[in-house]
């Protein structure tokens, strides 16, 4: 009998993520399954814990896959941290920004807002008054902002929550394993992420780890945690040698991302972070041949996406869809107020490379010609020679 | 360059979940990834909507797998269709009936319990006193009860529910796919399940369905549902046409719940659950041939579960322990307080066969003898073949 078969196109996911996975990730989720309280699986837990406070850079016990996207990891560590009626003050400077604001809200939270422009990074003076002013338990804010392609300076935020006896949220979403990151040395209390942008998984997990002064706090709430799937602490019982059941964990999802950490650190994390900044270096050297205008201040580029002005006479979604049909590639559109606006550009896990550079750098030239744009075929590509010959 | 594979054991998966996975549902995880907004993965969402209506048996346009494992299935249920402070009658026969009264004390309801002896069912005149002394928005209850091996009747008690004006919510973990069981028919108005029992998919998805009467419900609550991640209507504005974006949907596990319904699909519904019967009724012929006892009520026996007091003499984690050295087989143990004191068996998915029914009951067979009980091998096998030749 032949069946009618799941065919998805081809993409090249030059988006805002998920990216593509590399196929020793795909062939772990092949090994045969076992149970989620099967010793063999423990194996699995303890050293994908290993590696997760590896690509984290911390000491932290509390380090776990959480069963759910990143949207999930927000409400997590926003939900655990501070009772209902709680003060928290989060950082505002883009669509995800304001995502945290809607998530606190729904868990009962207070939001203290401390913006700056879209495509800007937040001010530390804002945060300084922010606390002057309130009782805020705890600061959350975005290391690289997904819809605007800003990379946010976190270390001297986190030292002023301290100060003040607060504890830092930290989204790394879109930077884990592409983009330097410390947990430990910049004072994180509770850091999350996601399995399928940087760190090369496929997407429905949210990596989180939580620090012992966090714990603590946690552990000595007034009121229990108002969600029995997201409190960390019954989760860690389940991931600590007690081996408590609390969920029947995606195994198979969890072999994946053990394997796509391994490629990490066979990497090195160093190492990766520098491929990642010296890819976004190369595109945006390109970008500019084409007398394109980043969207982001340049000094604080997120090195895993690169955000671009639409030129003016150019249809934004014409272009999209012109990569998408021709070149199968996706980029990303403008979220929000900014749909319409910019291209998204993201370079990622296995996507970060010369090769995938040189090839959006062409397509978007041909996409961006067959709109009308006057621009020469090859002036982007040889920029970002140029740039990579300076730095090889 | 070699490299360490991870490399689990091959096990028969016996016990209350997950099972063992058709090849077809693992091949789909290797279809190219696409993005959660591409127009290709919009038709793999209609399409698993429609399966997923197929398979609860229900008109319900707000039918969706959340990106979740099952406990985030009864969050969402518990948590959508009643406000902080309201009561929500909740079934109580076991582990997970437990579990549901924690999981609504932590989203803020006030649960009203109805209990029955773990291993029976509940009674609808629990359920009538129960409403004439509380102001219940809902009845919660569970229809396969994993710890038990207890198969819930539904219908009588969601038209009382209905009667008072009340919303009836259905844990389907344990049956989905596998035992009768129809929404529509038998008013049920928040229905959710588990991807990998007998369904057949991974774990890490919690299939949801709501009735237009629920629906309007929760559009029109006073207060906003207290989770972003969770908000059944949020959720519903990106899986209907109007695609809102909510957060990156697991893209590869749906593709594999999607091949996952289509078997189920393929088969039909009433095939499967006759099939799921048929093998439970087998495999109960050759326990009593053993002299091994049933725990769960003969009259409402689970057809993907079977639970069976451990003999006296015997102990419960040795008879496992060598089931997994041996056999490689995983059967499941008891939770809560029925730790050690009965062995769970699990037929969900392609595990329900006459193959396996054979072999589990020789093996345990010969895992019981090992720790000195008494009985012939090959008596329990005897009498499955006498049931299946009398019902073929």
């Amino acid at each position: 009998m032949t069946l009618p078969h799941t065919n998805p196109p081809n993409r090249l996911l030059l988006g805002g993520g998920p990216t593509n996975i590399d196929s020793r990730v795909l062939r772990a989720l092949l090994a045969p399954l076992v149970t989620h309280h099967d010793p063999f699986f423990y194996e699995v837990m303890n050293e994908t814990q290993d590696l997760l406070r590896y690509v984290f850079q911390t000491k932290n016990a509390l380090t776990l896959p959480l069963s759910g996207t990143g949207n999930a990891g927000m409400e997590a560590a926003l939900r655990n941290i501070a009772e209902p009626g709680e003060e928290v003050i989060i950082g505002v400077n883009g669509f995800f920004g304001e995502r945290m604001v809607e998530v606190a809200t729904r868990v009962g939270i207070k939001p203290i807002r401390v913006e700056a422009k879209w495509g800007s990074i937040l001010k530390l003076e804002d945060f300084e008054a922010a606390f002057k002013t309130s009782q805020a338990k705890a600061v959350a804010l975005i290391h690289g902002e997904t819809s605007t392609g800003i990379q946010q300076p976190i270390r001297e935020i986190a030292a002023l929550a301290k100060s003040w006896g607060a504890y830092t949220i930290v989204d790394t979403v879109t930077s884990l394993g592409g983009c330097m990151l410390n947990v430990d040395a910049w004072g994180i209390d509770i850091c999350f992420s996601v399995s399928q942008k940087c760190l090369g998984s496929l997407p429905g997990l949210s990596p989180i780890t939580v620090s012992e002064r966090a714990y603590n706090a946690i552990l000595n709430r007034k009121t229990k945690v108002s969600s029995y799937y997201f409190d960390l602490i019954e989760l860690e019982r389940y991931w600590s040698e007690e081996r408590m059941y609390h969920h029947t964990a995606p195994i198979l999802m969890i072999y994946a991302l053990q394997e796509a950490l391994r490629i990490v650190q066979e990497e090195g994390l160093e190492i990766r972070w520098k491929r990642h900044r010296k890819n976004s270096q190369g595109l945006i050297a390109g970008l500019e041949a084409l007398e394109l205008e980043l969207f982001a201040q340049k000094e604080n580029v997120l090195p895993s996406l690169t955000t671009i002005k639409v030129p003016g006479t150019i249809s934004e979604i014409k272009v999209r869809q012109w990569l998408l049909d021709n070149f199968n590639i996706e980029i990303g559109s403008g979220q929000g107020p900014l749909n319409g606006k910019i291209f998204r550009i993201g370079l990622m896990g296995v996507n970060s490379s010369e090769e995938k550079v040189m090839l959006i750098l062409e397509a978007l030239t041909r996409a961006l010609k067959k709109q009308g744009y006057n621009i020469r075929m090859g002036a982007g590509m040889e920029a970002a020679a140029e740039y990579y010959d300076s730095v090889s």
